[in-house]
This record gives C-alpha cells, structure tokens and sequence, in this order.
C-alpha cells in the first residue's frame, strides 16, 4: 500500500528526508536543533525562489526528483551570479497529506543530486514541513564570496564585453514542446512521454525540467573579474535590459551567436549566467555581444530596437491550471 | 475598487512590499540584485519556518499585519534560540490572485514591525512572489553568532537550572478561544471580534496571532553562559523532552512556577525560550526547574511521570479547513 504524508508526524518525514541528505561542508551544526549553523570565509550571499505547482511546475510532468533537483538549481543560479560560491540550502515544504511519501523521498534526492553535481560541498542543512492543499517548495540558498566583493548587475561599463555561459534558450524550447504535446484540448496536463519525442525534444524538455546551469562558473567569472553579472530566469532581452538600466548602459546583443536566436532572446529557464568582462573571457563564457554608452534602448538586437518583450514574467504569463 | 494581486506583475508588487521594508543593519547589498550579501562577525544561523493558511493560520483570525508579525516572529526565535542575533529575512510568499494587494502591503508591514520590535537592525533582504490557490508565507531568517559558539539543545548537564523567558501558555489560550468562540457549528472559521471578549481573552487571542518571543534574551543566555536553549514552539513538556534527549538528561519542571501550569505544560505557540544555566540566571529568565541524570523519564513534572503528550504537532494536530 502507498504510503500518504497524512499518515506520518512532521518528525517522521523530516527524518526520512535527512537521512538521504549528505552533510554540508560549511555546516557547524546541521539539521536537528533549533537552526543550523555555517562557518563562511567571507560575505554571506542569501536568496530565495519558489516553486508552485500550477504556475511553476506540473505534476503530470515534473517527477519528485525533477521537482527538487529544479527547486535547488535556479536557487543555486542566484548564488552564482553574484559570484558566490553556494554552501547551504533550507527547504521548507508545503505538501499535500494526498502525497505519497516517496515523492518527498524523491524530492530530497533531486535536492541531494543538484547540490552533488552543480555545487559540490553545499547541502540542505534545514527544513520545514507544513500540510497545504498546493505543493510548494520554497528554497533558501546561501553563499559564501570567500573574501571576494559580489558581482552586481550595475558594474557593466561601455566597452565590455557580454558574455554568457551554459544552455540559452533550449529550456523554453522544452516548454514550448510540453504544452504542444502534453496538453490535453482544454489545455490541462496530460502525463509526459518521453518515448513518443525526438532526441533533441526530450533534451529540451529535460532542460526545462531538470535545468543545469553552469554554477561553478559563477565563481571563475568573479576571479576573471566580471564587470556585472545576473543569471537569466525570464530572458534574455528582458534580463539583459534589467542590466543595462542597473548599469546605465545600452547592450547590443549579436543574434549571430546563437544557433536559434528567437528562442535564445526570449528563453530564460536555462538560469543561464550572462556577464560583462573587459579583459578575456574566462573559460566556459562565449561573447554575445557588447556594452555601450547609454542610448535610447537599453538593449538592442544586431544594433537595433527590439519590439518582443524578451522573455516572461512568471508570475503573470503562467495560467495555473492544475494537472 | 479593491486592487487584486493578479492585476498587477511581480516586479510591481515587490517594489510595493520594498518600499516598507527598512534596510538591514548587516546588508552590504539589499534587495534588487540575484541575491542579498551581508557581512556578519561570526558563523551564521540560518532556520526556516512556513506558516500556510489552513493549518497555521485562518484569514477570518488573522490580519495581513498579523501574518506578517507572526512570520517573522517564529523564524526570529529559532535564531535566538541558538544564542544568535537576527540580521536578515528572506521572504518567499505564495498568494492566491485574488488576494487585495493591501494584504500583501499588511503582511510587508507587520514583518517590518516584528523586525523593529523584537530584533532591531534586522530586516528583510529578498523576497519572492508567486501565485497560488493556497496562501504561503515562508520566511528564512539569518542571525550573526557574533563570535560566540552556538548554543545547542543537547548541552543541559545535571544540577544546572532550567529557566524560561517570556510568555508560557498564553497563546495556547488564545487559539482555544478562537476555536470556542469564533466557529460555526461546523467548526468552519467565522471573522474575530474582539470586541465581544474579555481583556485577558484578547490579550490570549493577541499573543496566539501575533506573539512577542523575548528575541534580545537569546543573546543574553548565551552571553551568561546557558548550558542548552530552544524556543518552545510545540508545547513546553514535549520540547523539554527533545532537549533532555540531546543532552541524554532527565528535566524535572516544577508546576508551581506557573499560574496556569496545564496551559503552560501543553502550550507552545508563544516561543518563549527554554535554556538551562549552571550559574546565576540572566534577567528576563525565571527557574521553573532542574535538570537530573538520566532517568526513565526523559521529562518528569514535579518529580512524577507525565502522561499528556506535553504539546501537539501542528502537522498532524490542526485540521486544514479553510476559513
């Protein structure tokens, strides 16, 4: 018989889950007492991202694991566009007592496998568990810049050049195709299979669920001395466009530098690491462009205006039908 | 007309909630960049604590400044449970698209106001928005250890004294009221009126929607030297037992120290804190035992065996009707 989160005490479940999460390198105290405790060289670095389900993910085609290795990742981005290195993540959970328990086990591994694979040495080293009606899973990333100063997104200065590093575009692809495919004629969510896609359309959905961004490069591009730096989480144009206002400048983006630009300017998911550098790019970044004095748009495409809006707004351009 | 959250883009109402939101003492950056950086003088603490509607609150009780206070109030005790002092929040709210955007400017206003209350310097230094059907409040809070080693649960040594600061057992009366005296026959939630209630009620019914833990003392036990603290979120007798277990100790509390000692034993939701001493008591704490060696009772109240649950779990305790 499936075992429900109604049926187990909050202790119970937060058991569970411990017992599959490796142990923070920068953790004094862990998971246990009242709050856990992180011994850091330098500044803290601290920032927190949401996911609900409905206008964030879907049961029908996000799998406990894809949910928290997602949940640690574009939390893990943040960290490393100010180039921080990513010490510890608090997971507070909001499930529903329908659940089957080993969705949060597989929630706990996503979270696990994240850390392991994108930010070696960082692991969740605190929780919180509530009953809710909506799945949630609100993650706190924390950092440490190790004596280093953080990498702004105001510090672009003409001259530069914008530089990206990790998959651009390829997630909203995936996006795309799950809404195109996966949809039944209501529009509501159907169960995703992977087996009826092309190779490069799983990849792209794969990205969208389960994204991979470059976290390490986060702190190579501090050391390279990066101008400004934001990870890309709504697109492109529109992050960009938040950098060059941060900055005072105009950026020109060179659409020649990627092989699909329409889906390149206006994807975000990918929680790419976009950047300025006025000395050589470190490795890992290609240049996409370069920073001018201010104009009359604060990005341009191929030096001239661009009309879409450049990527999304999460928060309004999501319906959130269940499924 | 009442302007609704889904009226208005994320970024909107973030620079609404910003607005009211003072800067941190410990910010090096604030709000508006990928992430926060503060600087502190020693380890960190970090916890985090999620108050969802349903089984942690109800919107016919509780005031958009009420959830905000509580919010922060909860995280800001497990901070200085540890011995810590409270530098910064991060603020992770799930809301439903019908919610009045005054709500969220209510809640913004009580986090502020806990902040100034209880832990002065700190504030809120990121946030995130979502939409959702259920409303979510997941804070994170930040402390600065300040050089001092943390103080743990598991460290109360028999002969010490254990000591309490702050309000026992007042919360706890405050939600029995609400659930007596503002419920349908169905037990569905009906809109508070305080009104109608006696002044110690409402001073009950005020400490369970908006509680005052002493956040300052959790510094100042661990200043004069606590042996062990906790904050008592789930009921004084069943955190005493986590701690006696921690510290592989016997706590004997003595019923006479309180007026009202069945709500005291049994009651939580106020976050007092619970700390052990070998030597003279800091002001603000008050003796209400002893610990002893290890026995077969991991708590004992006036030397005997205590058989109520000594508090509840508020995941498997509170029922999630709405209201």
């Amino acid at each position: 018989m499936t075992e429900l989160i109604g049926e187990l005490s909050e202790s119970d479940i937060l058991r569970r889950i411990l017992a599959r999460t490796p142990e923070a390198t920068a953790a004094v105290v862990g998971p246990g007492d009242d709050a856990a405790v992180l011994a850091l060289r330098g500044d803290l670095v601290a920032t927190t991202d949401t996911l609900v389900h409905g206008p964030d993910f879907r049961l029908a085609w996000s799998s406990g694991f894809d949910l928290g290795y997602k949940a640690a990742a574009v939390n893990l981005a943040d960290i490393a566009a100010m180039g921080a290195r990513p010490t510890a993540l608090l997971v507070a959970l909001a499930i529903p007592a329908s659940l089957p328990v080993t969705m949060v086990e597989e929630m706990a591994d996503g979270l696990a496998a994240a850390c392991a694979q994108l930010a070696p040495g960082c692991a969740v080293v605190g929780g919180d568990l509530t009953v809710s009606a909506t799945l949630t899973i609100a993650v706190t990333a924390l950092g440490d810049l190790e004596g280093r100063g953080p990498v702004l997104r105001s510090g672009a200065m003409p001259g530069d050049t914008v530089a990206i590093a990790g998959a651009q575009g390829v997630a909203t692809r995936g996006l795309s195709t799950l809404f195109r495919r996966f949809t039944d004629d209501a529009g509501v969510p159907i169960t995703l299979d992977l087996d009826v896609l092309t190779e490069s359309e799983r990849r792209e959905v794969r990205a969208q669920l389960r994204p991979e961004p470059p976290i390490a490069l986060g702190v190579a591009a501090a050391q390279a001395g990066a101008s400004a730096m934001m990870d890309v989480s709504d697109g492109l144009v529109l992050d960009a466009r938040r950098m060059a206002r941060a900055s005072g400048v105009t950026i020109d983006i060179n659409s020649q530098a990627f092989d699909n630009a329409a889906a390149a300017l206006e994807g975000g998911e990918d929680h790419s690491l976009l950047a300025t550098f006025s000395g050589p790019l470190p490795q890992g970044f290609r240049a996409i462009g370069r920073v001018l004095d201010p104009g009359a748009e604060a990005v341009t495409v191929d030096e001239a205006r661009y009309d879409l809006p450049g990527g999304w707004d999460p928060y309004r351009d999501w319906d959130a039908q269940a499924g």
